[in-house]
């Protein structure tokens, strides 16, 4: 460490150009009346001495300090960090810098970083979190742009993905591929995401005239063991079950695991799709699961463009939506004909 | 956002207090002298008018910007999330800022980021990403630590997790239970995470005076796909195996997987230890997984505590590494003794 190196200052740059310390600084700001010949003597003294211009001091001169603050209440990450690179990727790849600021859920914690991003100048916050239940507007004098979480008051800018959309493409696929009784497995009721998509399926089953109604949804736990009991609930009170669409992939992962344990083939007998396209899920099922992508760094990209839009000054409000995409792996593939009658042989 | 407030500036509290901006500006920055009743009346138009001192003009004044770049290499973040979200704590629950900066991986980004960091004037960067090996120190003018991925350079500051002490750990508890021929399936030779835990454990288990050697370790991939393999392959060479000790949790639920479905009994008849302690694969498996975690949040943190005291001008050089934990659960339990002589009943 003794031997670092000091940053080259706009003095040494001046004294090494033969120049004052004016004028050295109307160079490499691009100001002031200054001869071509000497603004490229300063500039190339500026070069060879490593100088970068000092950004705090050009925040100041320009009013815009060029950062970003970024906050999150969702430190264990899994959904709100694509959503934050993907933020992360549309700001830091130009001249914005992003402030990482996660509140773990805590209001004091979140109001001070509030206060500190402010004091910091920002140009603009994006807040994200974990689930989709819109949340309070924070209060703040810089613009805001809210991720997968929307704000409660309409008028702000807000950008999540289409999560009854996302459902309504894996239920339609099971329904296109000619499964006819198609049960639900998914999150707590008390999560608007669960809710959400499972309305949506409901719907979906209705307006193509197959059987939907509470008792083929199960509503319970985000987790594999739930997908395992609800699995077995729907196999004992519905045998004719032909596809179950998942609230998410470690429930279809549970789900698949029951109907393999249990002697039954998926996609054969049973069809399964997932919800989140997460990798390590879709891929270590047994078949890999087909899933609904919500596209969350495409969300996270959006919120941060808005944001961009917005601090330059151009009129937007409300929210947007951005479609899911379904993801068609084994899981869901269609039975072939039984042109040769061996369906018969299995029961 | 019509509506949207400014924010208070020094020349409105001046007016409000009925002083000189100049006498405005001491009052807030705590500078010069200046009447204590006139200090308080300064102080007071600020707080009614929700003025807050402009960061950026005191990182100029101080020398100092109170800011700290992150910058990773690893966007999935499984790894590097933690990491980052420690540092992230201890520098911004304090009056530090973090910079968030995603390299991908991309040099030319990196170089980039570092570049932009600079012009900031970040007082130090910490440095993180998805692999343990060492890496190629960064070219910066401003202290640096490294996290989880060491420098190559032994006099640059890196906080890394013992990964030789961890699968220690592992190995020993399984020793200590009574397991006599114990396997080891783990990620790639080519990378230097599994080639450490696999020393660790051969050294233990000859240490032990236990059977040791190349035919009971596989490596291959951190997937449980190659955990259910590699899990057969050992019970075909070695039917007497009665532990493995897994480099991943992944790996260790495909194993634990695998034994359950050919019929043998976890931890009766084969105890099983995971790497990483991550929750979804510890819970998830049947049953849940004992495992090593590596405090990764704990390296994050103690990088950024090591940052500040290097800012702070204390002359701590080299690497320093924390220990890892194990977490005991039901799939590497000892086995009761077999009092009533049922043992035989089910061979």
């Amino acid at each position: 460490m003794a031997e670092r190196r000091q940053q080259a200052t706009i003095t040494e740059v001046a004294a090494k150009a033969g120049v004052s310390v004016g004028t050295a600084s109307k160079a490499v700001n691009g100001r002031g009346q200054l001869r071509p010949e000497t603004r490229a003597r300063v500039l190339a003294a500026a070069a060879e001495l490593g100088f970068e211009p000092n950004a705090l001091a050009r925040g100041l001169l320009s009013g815009r300090s060029y950062t970003v603050g970024l906050l999150t209440n969702d430190s264990f990450g899994r959904f709100s960090m694509p959503v934050m690179l993907g933020a992360e990727e549309a700001l830091g790849a130009g001249q914005m810098s992003v402030f990482l600021c996660d509140s773990r859920g805590d209001a004091e914690r979140e109001r001070h970083y509030i206060r500190t991003l402010q004091a910091r100048r920002v140009d603009g916050i994006v807040v994200t979190g974990r689930r989709i239940e819109p949340r309070p507007p924070i209060d703040t004098v810089v613009p805001v742009v809210y991720a997968m979480a929307p704000s409660t008051d309409p008028r702000d800018v807000s950008v999540t993905s289409d999560e009854a959309g996302g459902a309504r493409l894996a239920v339609q696929h099971l329904i296109d591929s000619g499964r006819r009784r198609i049960g639900h497995v998914t999150g707590p009721a008390g999560h608007l995401a669960a809710r959400l998509r499972a309305s949506a399926i409901q719907e979906a089953l209705s307006a193509a005239g197959l059987p939907s109604g509470p008792d083929l949804v199960h509503f319970g736990q985000w987790t594999e063991e739930h997908g395992r009991r609800a699995a077995e609930r729907l196999a004992g009170t519905h045998p004719d079950l032909d596809a179950i669409c998942c609230g998410s992939d470690q429930i279809a992962r549970g789900v698949t695991d029951h109907l393999r344990e249990s002697g039954r083939q998926v996609p054969a007998d049973v069809a399964v799709c997932g919800f989140d396209n997460w990798d390590v899920m879709v891929f270590a099922s047994r078949p890999p699961l087909t899933s609904v992508d919500r596209n969350l760094h495409a969300v996270g990209r959006r919120a941060a463009q808005c944001l961009l839009e917005t601090i330059a000054g151009q009129p937007i409000t409300g929210p947007r939506q951005l479609p899911c995409t379904l993801v068609v792996r084994e899981s869901s593939l269609q039975p072939l004909p039984d042109v040769l009658g061996l369906a018969a042989d299995r029961s």
